[in-house]
């Protein structure tokens, strides 16, 4: 009978160590989110199947786990993404929302590739929303709470770059590079995909775009190019090769990043694209710098995906972040401890029995009402008496206290030691957590 | 194009009213465990089918979110409990972990089964299990940490009970109402079943395990006999009709959960199986005192599963916690508050532009800068600059302060507006962190 298991490739088995990265991250992430003004929303973790295909055309399914139960008949998948959840509930409440909605979510999502470095099947993803403002304003809001939580996480301006490009700009530069009106959603996705295609087939496919070799010289010069938000609409009309004019929102954006203190983590990158056809504005991704990993984030203007799922017309910008990518990045700069155990609460309170009567009686009443009290407290399993050792073990615990139960208990009291000071005490039964937080309010650990 | 989606049967979409809600009972969960001792882990969502099936047999697959991805060749299963992956995860480590394994989850669990009250196809479930020692102490240690739990949730022991019983204590009553060694497995069965059964079937299927009428009399008082901890091992051994010799598991737990203060949450109540097969020693259920709804939580001693996973022989004890039954029971006590919201963190400050310039243009650098501070910092996206009717809103989103930006920025400086007091206060730009930061230390909001 018995077998040992496995989990499903492409997914983790999150032990303590792993998970107290996992939930570091996440904490990080619902920080920035509350601290700037975005709540907390979650859907299903499957949806209808034709929620997906709604989007994407029935393509999407080879990426899906999309399913049928056994002797059921709805197709479900397993949600790939958030947005389409997030349209589908904008949608449904839609007159009654108060406007801007500002949601957040850091659900758990799935997609069916094959597992490579920084891509998993089953992963946690930060997506944070602005919906009902179009803007500068907003987009800057959105993009702020990325940076603030990149911040948190430790990592800074030279860590990590906010790559922003503008679809209306990148269109005026496409259509002056000879792309027809009709051709551009085609050349986007050229764009988007230059790096991961062979020259050959790029030069097929650039002709049958109607570009020119000038053009495609032009293409390789967008891409390459890295302007700051301090760039003057000039600047950026000269690289895209279009009027000063259509820059307008390109350059309100990076104003009012400058004026929030966020241009030095952003630069221009004209050749971010973001695959998915339903971009209208500002796209974005955050990298790790000079790193040769996938993105860290991407997001963008969608003003027409709420009206696709049966909303009203309502503009909308965000983005999302996976938690593989960036547990990566974190690691590569030394933002994580070597023992991820030290991202986790201290132990208040260690209780160690010297293994008479009333020792072993007193224990169990204390433990809980330390608990009780909101502190962590823990005893020792093992059948040793030996406090030294135990002591021992209280340290390796990480506790901040240990509470000896022995021969004092006759008095009422016990032995209090502060395992970072290494000075002790007695203290009464009663006075165990007063002693505690004062303790602590006079510098203890 | 535009179709109005809805979710998927069973699922739920979580606002931001019904999010909080989840949060705050999730965050009691967790900060219980931590408090107690366990530490987090989490699993993947879907499973191979044969984890299942390995434990419960093919018959488990109608309950089952199973499937096969199209295209793929695997069989799958949304996860409808953690205790599978949880012994897999185990065996997996069995040589290297630390004993005991104090393990916490609140992983997400689905189940394709009729939506009832109470019931849900997907839901969110806290999980808690000691692993690696047996006795009265690690099954207390677990009760323990559900009852804190309640507690956190402004629950009484009048709300709130644990009902326990020990599978050892009812073997031994069964055999001495006359069942076959053989036949506990499925006595076991009939007395978990017996209210969900028609009397003529019951009467069918007892006459079958060779009860009599006068033992099926005894079944009766059993499952209707409450008895408190303090009911010594003379009055239990009455009540089941059995030696006091096996009472010995059941009344070593008694005592150490008089001795942590548990006593008062818990009854004895013999009609308490728990369905599953795997159970070894103690269960327990609780349930709202007097409601009739579904339990609130269900475990047990299970010292064999870990070694059906595919690891060693391990004494475990654990249970699970639902989000669905748990809301209901806090919603009917009155213990949430009628705008959930107000379970979330205020807003820290409110930033209100009288309109000029000088003040379009501060703003978004404060708003970002009160952020890093580590505040929740939120302005207004309308158009209007009507600072009265801006001071409503600022109220409605429950902020602490409101921030002008007025005529005072020629000189650097905002007007700051507590809102729970109403005084006003000239600071400087620099200085509002500090200010709010010293206002709240002096007793502000």
């Amino acid at each position: 009978m018995a077998v040992t298991h496995q989990g499903p490739k492409g997914t983790r088995d999150f032990y303590p160590d792993a998970m107290a990265v996992r939930r570091h991250i996440e904490a990080a992430w619902r920080q920035a989110s509350i601290d700037c003004g975005f709540e907390e929303i979650e859907g299903p973790t499957f949806e209808h199947l034709s929620l997906y295909t709604a989007k994407s055309g029935p393509g999407i399914v080879n990426e899906l786990f999309s399913f049928r139960r056994a002797g059921g008949e709805d197709d479900y998948a397993l949600r790939p993404e958030f947005t389409p959840t997030l349209a589908r509930m904008v949608a449904a409440k839609a007159g009654s929302l108060p406007l801007p909605v500002k949601w957040f979510g850091i659900p758990v999502h799935f997609r069916a590739e094959r597992q490579q470095r920084g891509r998993l099947r089953e992963f946690v993803q930060w997506n944070v929303d602005l919906i009902g403002v179009n803007g500068a304003a907003a987009d800057a809001e959105v993009i702020g709470c990325a940076v603030l939580a990149m911040e948190r996480l430790g990592l800074k301006a030279t860590d990590v770059r906010v790559r922003l490009s503008h679809r209306g700009a990148v269109a005026a530069a496409l259509t002056s590079a000879g792309v027809a009106a009709d051709k551009t959603a085609e050349a986007f996705e050229l764009l988007d995909r230059r790096d991961r295609m062979e020259p050959a087939e790029f030069d097929k496919r650039a002709t049958l775009l109607g570009l020119s070799s000038a053009a495609r010289a032009r293409f390789d010069h967008i891409a390459a190019s890295r302007l700051p938000m301090s760039a003057s609409a000039k600047t950026l009309a000269e690289c895209l090769g279009v009027p000063e004019a259509s820059l307008e929102g390109a350059t309100e954006l990076a104003q009012r990043l400058q004026s929030m203190d966020l241009a030095p983590w952003c630069e221009w990158d004209f050749g971010i694209v973001r695959g998915l056809a339903y971009y209208t504005g500002t796209v974005f991704e955050l990298h790790a710098a000079g790193g040769k990993e996938r993105a860290i984030a991407g997001g963008g203007r969608y003003d027409n995906l709420v009206e696709l799922f049966g909303g009203p017309s309502m503009p909308a910008f965000g983005f999302g972040m996976g938690d593989v990518v960036l547990g990566l990045v974190l690691g590569d700069r030394g933002l994580l401890p070597a023992d991820a155990m030290a991202l986790l609460p201290r132990p208040d309170a260690y209780l160690i029995s010297d293994g008479s009567d009333a020792a072993e009686q007193a224990l169990p009443r204390l433990l809980m009402s330390l608990r009780r009290d909101g502190f962590q407290a823990r005893s020792n399993w093992k059948t040793t008496r030996n406090i030294g050792k135990l002591l021992g073990d209280a340290a390796k615990a990480r506790a901040r206290y240990a509470v000896i139960l022995g021969a004092e208990l006759a008095e009422g009291s016990v032995v209090v030691k502060n395992l970072d000071g290494g000075s002790q005490e007695k203290v009464s039964l009663q006075g165990i957590s007063d002693f505690i937080r004062a303790s602590r309010r006079a510098g203890g650990p």
